[in-house]
């Protein structure tokens, strides 16, 4: 059983996990080695102190050296469910279970609005995770949202299982395969009784499907921890960085604005601080 | 009339500083140009993201170029009062009176408990501040206890004045003045009825003085706020890092532990977003 769980590897995450490795915790955290595509795309960073103006692929390259100078490592690994359970932490990344005394969740902010039908029909058609669930879609057709390049890995995997993909991201794909069709209508809609039947477009035109993939930066708290306590899509914490399930710390975005750098890693700070005097006790 | 007033050049203070300048808000910043003493002193900072591994000094090398760069200007006042009244603050700083709609507090933390007696004789002998109160001790007896160097000026100036100092500093002082007598002994208590009339030390001496002037990186925030709400000595904030009194907002140490830069760096955001905010409505 690990002391912590880190999930995500903004600067939230590599903030705390920075004091984790510092207090010898026994921690894996899960992430991108890019650790986050926000600060990539960020165009200005100006008031991170230390750091002067810089662009966001320089300072993304300044938190990768301190990552590997400090010699963390990062488990590529998508988290899509957290069970609290007997005052322990059952992760599942990967369709694999890890458990552990505390969690950390960095996970930023959805800032999209979810597709209609998509709450109703996760775990029925609708996944967050290709690695997870793609075996369950070989020879069929799915649809695929993506907001982030760093999933295209995954949607290449889909690409290998499915007969056909229709695929909608909201950047310029890299993606060449025969059966993939990109486009950049929008899914707004989820149609299914049981069972994912069709998808609609903001053109208007519904696709039959058998299956949706959400892939996307960050997942809707409440998904990703049942009982978790949020407001405003925001998890609730007070200024130890805690949560309301004892143990479960949370920092960066996803705890609500303003959206910057500096907060992400003050916060992350915090957490892992709270996170070292929980294990104390 | 300032839209806000940073008391304070450690890390929250520059953190605030950086953000209101970008959202370009009339402000004056009250501090030391060596922002901070703390920082100074750091053997080393591992856990700052983004900068891997350096010494205190280099880590205050690059916030003084961060504040060069943005054109920061730092106002070398010691603020000793500020007031809340009228839906605004006022705020002395080395005995003149600076006005604004908002005040971020970045005022460290006083580590070293109170001398006994010094909250009763504060105004009556003893005295924060140098500037303001160094004439009142023209030809006279005063102890000055110091703990950082960056106030060595001011120690001077009191030796210009007075007849005679008993000078207790924390550190190796470079003071040489004929009528400067410094000592390692500290002074656990001051004594007097309606004025002080003399100081003990610890070694159990007690030496008659008219005056105490105690020169330190931080302030009490109720001696400096009258009305400040306050819990185990820290300045008790919300997750906007808003008081208790409105318009008025506090970052790093003073607001709790862990006494991390980056936990102060991130409050310092938000608290200037918190202003931005404030002023906005």
């Amino acid at each position: 059983m690990y002391d912590c769980i880190i999930i995500g590897s903004g600067p939230g995450g590599l903030s705390a996990a920075l004091n984790l490795k510092t207090y010898r915790k026994d921690f894996i955290w899960f992430g991108s080695k890019d650790l986050s595509d926000k600060v990539m795309k960020a165009e200005k960073i100006a008031n991170y102190p230390g750091l002067p103006e810089m662009s966001g692929t320089k300072f993304l390259e300044r938190l990768q050296a301190h990552m590997e100078n400090a010699g963390l490592e990062i488990t590529e690994k998508t988290v899509t469910n957290v069970v609290y359970s007997g005052g322990r932490f059952m992760v599942l990344a990967d369709n694999e279970f890890y458990e552990a005394k505390t969690v950390i969740l960095a996970i930023g902010v959805v800032a999209a609005k979810l597709m209609e039908g998509e709450e109703r029909l996760l775990g029925k058609g609708v996944s967050y995770c290709a690695t997870c669930d793609g075996m369950l879609y070989a020879g069929k057709r799915i649809a695929v949202v993506c907001n982030a390049p760093k999933f295209e890995h995954e949607v290449e995997y889909l690409a290998d299982l499915a007969s056909e993909v229709l695929y909608y991201p909201t950047f310029e794909s890299r993606v060449e395969r025969e059966n993939v069709t990109i486009s950049r209508d929008v899914p707004t809609k989820i149609q299914g009784e049981k069972r994912v039947t069709s998808v609609t477009l903001q053109s208007k035109t519904t696709v039959p499907v058998d299956g949706v993939f959400c892939l996307r930066n960050a997942i809707v708290p409440t998904k990703l921890i049942p009982g978790i306590r949020v407001e405003d899509a925001h998890v609730v914490v007070d200024r130890q960085m805690a949560t309301n399930l004892p143990g479960c710390f949370a920092a960066g975005d996803c705890t609500g604005r303003p959206y910057q750098f500096a907060k992400a890693v003050g916060e992350g700070n915090v957490a892992a601080h709270g996170v070292i005097s929980f294990l104390a006790t």
